[in-house]
C-alpha cells in the first residue's frame, strides 16, 4: 500500500574520530583537571573507541607535559592513538630550535597536531608577521614533525571565517601542511560563527581546490556544531573533531557522541572502533562524574531525559508500540526510556513506570486504581513524581502492601536559626528531633549551617545507632521550589531531594507550607527507601 | 587585495516565528508551572516581539482553560497574538459536538493550533480509525473554526517519519488542511530524529506539492533542532516553532532564541517585532528564574558562558580586536563579552542599568568602577542583579551618596518552626526580631506558616508603628535557588522577593548559606527600597 522514502544516505564510508575533550574541552569554563583526571578521561574515551585521544599542550603547560610522560608508561590504549597539540615555529625559527616544537617531539605522542593560522588578518594582526612566513613555518614545521616519524594533523584555525575574508589564503595554508605531509588538514570554525548550508559551501569548494584528506572542528555558538559536522562530512570531511558532553570554551565544542551516534545510526556510517556506542551513555556520565560538572539532562542520546515521555495521552500508545515515539532504540547508546509520572498521567503511564522498578501491575486493577487516584490528588497538592521516583516507589508499595515499613516514628521535631546581628557568621541553626524505634525513644539535637541541614543531621545521628546502614547516605542535591507565588511566603513549598549510598541515588519529595516542613517530609522519606531498597527490617 | 567570499543568503523575508514554551515546553521533566507563571512568562514572550504565544490546551487541562481566561482579562499584548491548542474531533464526531473542539472556541483564544496525524500507522494504531477518517476529521475542524472566525495553524504530528514511510498520505493529511482554510501547515518532527539534510529534501518536496504556506517544528534528539529549523527555512518554510531556552520533552524543542539569532543576525530576516532579540538575554534569564530551571552557561547567545573568554595568550588582542575573536556582537542580544582571568567586563551594561532607572553615570566613572566591581564580587558569591533591580538600585544609591539611608539597625534576629508530630496542622512558625529607629528599640514576635513568613511578619509589626507607609506593602513572589548543588543542604542559597505597594512592584535578592538568613537579606532590602522609593527619611 505504501512506500518507503529512501533519503540521501553517506552510504559506505569511515570517519576518523578526534577527541579533544582533554585539551579544548578543558577551556570550559569552571573545568580544572589534574593529570590524574586526564588520565582516567583518555582510558574511558578509549573504551568509547575513539580514533585519536588529544591530550593537551606539552611544553606549553606543565600539567600537559606530566600527562604525556605518564600517560606513555600508564595508559595501555586498544583503539586510540594519542596526539600531542601545539603551534608552529615561531616567525623567524626553525622547528628544531623553537623549544615548543621541540617540546612535542619529546612528548613520544605518536601524532602531532599543529594549530596554523589560515586567516591572514589573524597572522598579520596577532602573529604579526608576512602571510609568506606564516606559510613557510606551516610546511618547515609539518616537514620536521614528519622526518621525526609522527603523524601530523594540521589544525587551520579560523578557517571559515579567513576563507570568506580572503579565500586564496586560507587555501593557501591548507594547501601547504597536505604538500608538506600532513595526514589530514583540519578546517577550525574557531569563533563558532557558521551555519550548515555555508560549511557545506565551503568544504565542497576546498575538495575541489586541494588534494588530501580534510576534517572539521567546530564550536556551537550558533547551535549548530553538531549539523555543521555532519555537514562537513556530507561535503566530503573524513575526520571529526569533538569533545565529550560538548565542553568546550564559550558554548563548548562538537559534542562528540551526538555526531558519532547520528553518523553511525541515522547514515550507518562507521566511526568509532569497538561497540563503544552501546557503552556511550555510561562513558558520558563516567567522564561528567570527573569532570565534576553536572549532566546536562536534555543532552542528545545520553542525557537523562532523552528518552523521558511525560504525555500522558500518549502512554497506552508507547507501551504497544514504542518504535512509533522514539527516533532510535535506547539501547542503542545504552540509554533507556522512562515514563514520567506527571499531572498528565493516567493508569497506562503508572503502569508502565511500575513495570520500570520492576513492580508488575498488569494483574492488579485494584492498586493501580489507588495509586493513579494518590498520583492526582498527591499532584494536585504540589507534588510531582517527575523527579522524585523513590518517593513514587514508596507510594506503589505502600498500596501494594497495606502498609509501609515502621522504622520509626515520630514524636515530634523543631529547627531553630538565629543571628545575633547582621553578621553572617554569627548565625546558628540547631534541630532537635524526637524519635521512636523499635529500641526505643531518642532524643538527638543536630547543627547546621541551616535548618535543613540541621535537621539532617539530628534525624541521621538519632537512627544510626539503630540503623547503621545510614552511615553511607548522604544528601548529594536539593531543590526547592515555591508554587502559586502569588501569595508570597504564604505559598506551598515543594523540595526535591536526592540522596547517595555510594553507589545508587534515589530522589524524594515534600510538599507543606513552609520549607522546612517540606524538607522534613523529604528526608524521612529519603531514609525509609534507602533502608528498603537495602532490604533492611524494622529493629 | 582580498576578495571577501559571498555565502547563500535568505535574503529578503519575513519569518513568523511561534512560540509554545508554555505548551510544548511545559512538557520538560521537572517543569511545573502555575497560571500566575503562565501569565508572567506571556508578558515576556511578548516583550521578545515573537509573533504567537501558544498558551496551552483549553478543556484538557484546567489550568490551561484558567489560563485563557484570565490571558483574556489580564495580558495586554502589544505583539503576539494568543493561540489556543487543541485537537482534531475525534473520529465520528463532528467539531461542533466534540467539547474538547468547544473548548478552544471558548478560550476566545484569536488562533486555535490544530494537532492532527499525518502518519498513516498513528491514524491506524494509535487512532485506530481509517486513513480517511482522520482527513474528513481535519477538513471538518479546520472548517468549522475558521467559521468561528479564528485563524487555524496545523501541526502535522510525526510528519517527517509520516513521509518517509508513505508520502503520499502524509502529503493529504497537509493538503486537507490548507483547503479547509488553515493559515499555515506546521511539519513536526515530533520524535527529533530528523537530520538538516533531510529535512531540506522533504520540505523541498512538499513545497512543490501543496499550495500554502509551510512550518516547522523541530525537536533536539540528534542536537539538531536549530539546524533542522533553518534548513526548514532555507528550503521554503515561513513559519518557525520553538521554545524559549529549549524547553520541552526529553532533549527539548528548538530553541526559539537561537533559531531567530542565526536569521536575523546571520541571514538578516526579519522575524521579532520590535527590538526584542537586543533584550533577549535578560528575558531568557527572567523566564528561567520562573521556571525555575536552572540557566545552561553554554546556552547559545543568551548563556553566561556565550561570550566568556579563557584570556591567556590572545587576551590583549581580544581586547583590541573584539571582531577577530567573537561571531558577532554580544550586544546584539543583550549579552556581554567576559574575560575569566583578566578583568574587563560589566562597566558598559552597568552604565546602562542605571540609566534604565534614571541614573546617569556617564560622568562619574569612579563611581561606575565601584559598582561594577561590587557587582562583580556579588556575582561571584551568588548574587543575582538580572531580577533583583531594586537591590542592584540600592547598591548603586550606595555608592553614589556614600551611604544607604539607616531606617533601622538589626541587633538580632531568630526564626523557629516545630511540629508535635507528623500532623502538619500541628506545625508552628515563630519569629522575633530586635530593631532599633530613631524612636527606640522594638521586639517583635511574628507567627506564620513557615519561618519566613513568620520573619516577615516580625519584621513589618516592628516597624510599621515608625513607618506605617509599610502597611501598604506585601510580598508578592517568593523563589529558592540552591546554587553549587554538589554539596546538598551545605549549598549556597539564593533567594529573590518580589513586594508590591499596590502600584509599582519591586524586586530584591538575598544570598546566604540557608534559605532564612537570605531570605532576610532580601526582606531588609525589600522594606529599605520601598520606604526609599517613597522618599521617607528615617525616623
Amino acid at each position: 500500500m505504501s512506500t518507503t522514502t529512501r533519503l540521501s544516505s553517506l552510504g559506505e564510508l569511515t570517519i576518523d574520530v578526534y577527541d579533544t575533550t582533554l585539551r579544548d574541552g578543558a577551556q570550559q569554563e569552571g573545568m580544572n583537571l589534574s593529570v590524574a583526571d586526564k588520565l582516567a578521561i583518555a582510558s574511558l574515551l578509549d573504551e568509547l573507541g575513539v580514533g585519536y585521544i588529544e591530550g593537551g599542550w606539552p611544553g606549553a603547560i606543565p600539567k600537559d607535559t606530566e600527562f604525556f610522560a605518564r600517560a606513555a608508561k600508564e595508559l595501555d590504549l586498544r583503539h586510540a592513538r594519542l596526539a600531542a597539540f601545539g603551534s608552529t615555529c615561531k616567525a623567524g625559527t626553525t622547528p628544531h630550535d623553537d623549544p615548543q616544537v621541540r617540546a612535542l617531539v619529546d612528548s613520544e605522542a605518536p601524532v602531532v597536531t599543529i594549530v596554523a593560522k589560515s586567516d591572514i588578518r589573524h597572522v598579520e594582526r596577532a602573529l604579526r608577521t608576512s602571510a609568506e612566513e606564516n606559510l613557510r613555518m606551516i610546511t618547515d614545521t609539518v616537514r620536521y614533525l614528519r622526518e621525526q616519524g609522527r603523524e601530523v594533523i594540521l589544525d587551520a584555525e579560523h578557517f571559515f571565517d579567513g576563507y570568506r575574508f580572503d579565500r586564496g589564503y586560507a587555501l593557501s595554508a591548507v594547501t601547504a601542511a597536505l604538500e608538506a605531509g600532513a595526514e589530514v588538514a583540519v578546517l577550525c570554525d574557531t569563533n563558532g560563527g557558521m551555519l550548515p548550508g555555508w560549511v557545506h559551501e565551503i568544504v565542497a569548494d576546498v575538495r575541489t581546490q586541494v588534494d588530501g584528506r580534510l576534517g572539521i572542528h567546530a564550536h556551537n555558538d550558533t547551535g549548530c556544531a553538531v549539523a555543521n559536522s555532519l555537514a562537513a562530512v556530507e561535503a566530503g570531511a573524513r575526520h571529526v573533531q569533538g569533545t565529550v558532553n560538548g565542553y568546550g570554551e564559550r558554548t563548548g565544542n562538537a559534542d562528540l557522541v551526538t555526531v558519532v551516534a547520528n553518523l553511525e545510526l541515522k547514515h550507518g556510517v562507521r566511526t568509532l572502533a569497538g561497540d563503544g556506542l552501546r557503552e556511550s551513555s555510561r562513558l558520558s556520565h563516567a567522564i561528567s562524574e570527573i569532570t565534576n560538572i553536572s549532566p546536562y539532562g536534555r543532552q542528545p542520546y545520553v542525557g537523562a531525559s532523552a528518552f523521558a515521555h511525560k504525555a500522558g495521552l500518549h502512554a497506552s500508545a508507547i507501551r504497544v508500540d514504542p518504535d512509533l515515539y522514539q527516533h532510535i532504540d535506547p539501547v542503542a547508546v545504552g540509554n533507556d526510556m522512562r515514563m514520567l509520572v506527571s499531572e498528565m498521567a493516567g493508569r497506562a503511564s503508572i503502569e508502565l513506570k511500575g513495570r520500570e522498578l520492576g513492580i508488575d501491575l498488569s494483574g492488579r486493577p485494584d492498586v493501580l486504581g489507588r495509586v493513579t487516584e494518590r498520583v492526582k490528588a498527591a499532584e494536585a497538592q504540589g507534588y510531582t513524581f517527575d523527579a522524585a521516583d523513590a518517593s513514587f516507589e514508596l507510594v506503589l508499595r505502600e498500596e501494594l502492601d497495606g502498609t509501609r515499613p515502621r522504622y520509626f516514628t515520630v514524636e515530634s521535631w523543631r529547627a531553630m536559626v538565629q543571628t545575633l546581628s547582621q553578621d553572617i557568621s554569627l548565625t546558628q541553626a540547631e534541630a532537635t528531633v524526637k524519635l521512636h524505634t523499635g529500641r526505643g525513644r531518642v532524643v538527638c539535637t543536630g547543627e547546621g549551617n541551616g535548618p535543613v541541614n540541621a535537621l539532617d543531621h539530628a534525624l541521621r545521628q538519632a537512627l544510626v545507632d539503630v540503623y547503621p546502614e545510614l552511615e553511607d547516605f548522604e544528601l548529594i542535591d536539593f531543590k526547592v521550589r515555591i508554587l502559586d507565588t502569588q501569595s508570597g511566603t504564604d505559598a506551598t513549598t515543594r523540595v526535591l531531594i536526592e540522596t547517595s549510598d555510594g553507589v545508587h541515588s534515589w530522589s524524594t519529595v515534600g510538599v507543606g507550607p513552609d520549607i522546612i516542613e517540606a524538607s522534613w517530609e523529604a528526608l524521612v522519606d529519603s531514609v525509609v527507601y534507602g533502608l528498603l531498597r537495602r532490604d533492611v527490617s524494622p529493629r
